[in-house]
């Protein structure tokens, strides 16, 4: 286990000679593996298997309410959903939106109102240029739609408790900047959980814009790996406490929960801006898909109902999430070329290798037939500046898949950085 | 059956005193009826039950192509979907885009998306003043929709074949006209299906603006009252025809086939224009509800599955429309005051009363527990000229409860004119 940086020059060209058999060996073998996105496995999408029992011509259709949940209308969603999700993000069910199958879709179009109509002050299409912060490393579908709505996107540092809040302090001077991106528990690909200092600091922001947002998009809510779960403070109650109630959207969703494709997703917000929004929503559809609301509120009475579910989830995925880490710390722990987080909830591992080197590992990976995110996916437009980061999801493949797919990882970091110390020429 | 308008002022007070009498007999039954909206009712709905068998745990959740339907992706939804569609608007299937419950949704966001990026040309939010041609009477929802973009609404009267095209030919030669909405068959609200000629003739518009469309809402291509049904020429076909495969964007969902709350939308267009609007859909979303698509696909192989279907909502809706049709002819019939179409298909009866009684026909309906679509709400900025069309919605009551809507609504059309013809001032 010596440190690769500490060695002579004829060592490291041993050491590669040795790395690229074994990855010849990996090569040969065809594998065919994706650890690209964080997509639940048929393992965890089988716990939910009940829920198609819920609803049909024996259970009936109407909910709590007497709503027929076939028939149009409801345009929030059911009071049930707004009760269970009140719960888990710990604020009132009034000031929840109960929508359809995804929740980017409803920060799309939450970004999308913004830009024609508003967030309160003028449409954000008609103020020039306008731009985002976007910690980073961060989710690459956040920073898309910024991209998309022609933000400049602004990097700020991850730590290990969050955004630099210093920095997000200095840039919400700028009455350009209209809003971040937060994964404030175990955030997408780190696995940070913002801090209470952090979260406090958040809610207590004075932006320059009065149409500043927190897209507060919490994922991984009720997602921890372990018993003992990180715990993230309410950032609507702290925005309350700072006097900034319209300061934060919050979002989150069952996706992987129940189901990826036809989960059911939530917002949550001040009363004045779920007010915005529902103006914008009523004409834009007449309601969200009750049915499967009503699936999901027969399935889960209370939020505890949701934490016992999510246990049998932690279940399937920590012996997932432990084979890559052993993997990791077995083949490159010591050797001073790689760091990597390992994270008590949440569906990522995010690994840093030396820098210059991500990109290549990815590619090498791919050639011995593993698919992982494309490096830099995790920055702002794509490009990482140090080239260094790279996202694992370890969600989707099985056990024994996963052990193959650490195995030609770990091979592959220390190919690129070998071929990267000693000058190597070949392609491989 | 006399002709109230060539009645003496005597005898038309004569007549006011029996209908008021009526009126109060009816006013004091305390109904509570409710003819609003297009809502199917639970008699339509239940002709779907056994959609709830289609997809479980027994069944399996593959579709044909093999994907696992609960899990994330398939951003333009299932194959067989997109062929079912197909068939149904008689365009190739690799033209489609199936989507989540909601047909609106869809022309929602293709109109978000042209304001900020565009229909091929400069965002539409970025033109100027812009301008949007509504057919009228027509569906309240659209013009709500192109009102909320802050477009100038310019209507143009629907004929027994169509919208007027010399006008419509005469209003696209102002570059600052993005789009015409079109309810192509069974018009909402007058049942009107466009001929041949105003197909061929909107197929081959010149727009001023390059970035015109065609939203060509087709939400009542199967459902046809009748064995013979209307027949609608295909307007991608005449656009192709004419050089123009660009301007349409076609329309449809199932939520009057299935479940309004829990159908399927789908989107048809060139194969450009389905590029562009795919190029929003993935920042937008990581997919629909696919299970909810597999249900459908497992429901209808065909579209003769589909028509054989639409024939047992057919057996629903005729006796509810024919009860209101009898009555209307029954006590409105040779007086001279109102004419009603007699649609074949759709969902509506639209109803044009003497000029200037139609806010007030809808307000006695209320006063005796009738609940109307608002007077004017089938007119852009919900303003009717002539204050004369109100639309019939007889799809969600029971036969029985439609009998006494009916009873009511002729009376209070009754009392509405001679309200109005004999100059009576008493409140009702």
């Amino acid at each position: 286990m010596s440190d690769y940086l500490s060695m002579s020059k004829e060592e490291q060209l041993e050491e590669f000679k040795a790395v690229r058999a074994e990855y010849e060996k990996l090569r040969l073998m065809h594998l065919s593996l994706d650890m690209s996105r964080g997509k639940p496995g048929f393992d965890n999408m089988d716990l939910s298997e009940e829920m198609f029992d819920l609803v049909g011509n024996d259970t009936g259709f109407k909910n709590i309410s007497g709503i027929d949940c076939r028939n149009y209308g409801g345009l929030d969603g059911l009071a049930e959903l707004k009760t269970l999700f009140g719960e888990i993000l710990d604020i009132s069910p009034d000031q929840i939106i109960v929508g359809g199958n995804s929740s980017l879709n409803m920060m799309f179009d939450t970004i999308a109102q913004a830009m024609t109509h508003g967030m309160g002050g003028e449409p954000w299409a008609k103020q020039g240029e306008i731009k985002f912060i976007c910690p980073a490393p961060g989710y690459d579908r956040h920073f898309a739609i910024t991209e998309y709505f022609g933000f400049k996107l602004l990097t700020v540092k991850i730590n290990s408790d969050g955004p630099d809040m210093d920095a997000v302090e200095e840039l919400v001077k700028d009455p350009s900047v209209k809003g971040i991106w937060c994964v404030p528990k175990y955030s997408n690909p780190e696995g940070v959980t913002y801090s209470d200092d952090v979260v406090r600091r958040m809610a207590a922001l004075k932006p320059a814009a009065g149409d500043f947002r927190i897209f507060w998009d919490n994922a991984y809510a009720v997602h921890d790996l372990y018993d003992e779960g990180d715990k993230l403070l309410n950032i609507y109650d702290e925005c309350v406490k700072a006097g900034n109630p319209d300061l934060p959207l919050i979002f989150t969703s069952t996706s992987k929960i129940t189901f990826p494709g036809a989960g059911v997703a939530a917002q949550a917000a001040s009363p004045n801006n779920v007010a915005m929004l529902k103006g914008r929503m009523k004409y834009q559809t007449i309601g969200p898909d009750k049915l499967n609301q009503l699936r999901h509120a027969r399935m889960f009475k209370t939020a505890d109902d949701v934490r016992a579910h999510m246990k049998k989830h932690a279940g399937v995925l920590r012996p997932k999430f432990e084979c890559v880490l052993a993997e990791l710390e077995n083949e490159l722990g010591g050797k001073g070329i790689a760091k990597w987080t390992n994270p008590k909830g949440g569906y990522f591992i995010s690994l840093n290798v030396l820098p210059g080197c991500a990109k290549r590992t990815v590619q090498l990976c791919a050639n011995a037939g593993m698919i992982l995110t494309p490096a830099g996916a995790t920055f702002p437009y794509g490009k990482d500046p140090e080239d260094e980061n790279i996202r694992i999801a370890p969600s989707y493949p099985s056990v024994e898949e996963i052990e193959k797919a650490s195995k030609v990882l770990c091979v592959a970091v220390k190919y690129a950085v070998l071929e990267k110390l000693t000058g190597y020429k070949k392609k491989a």
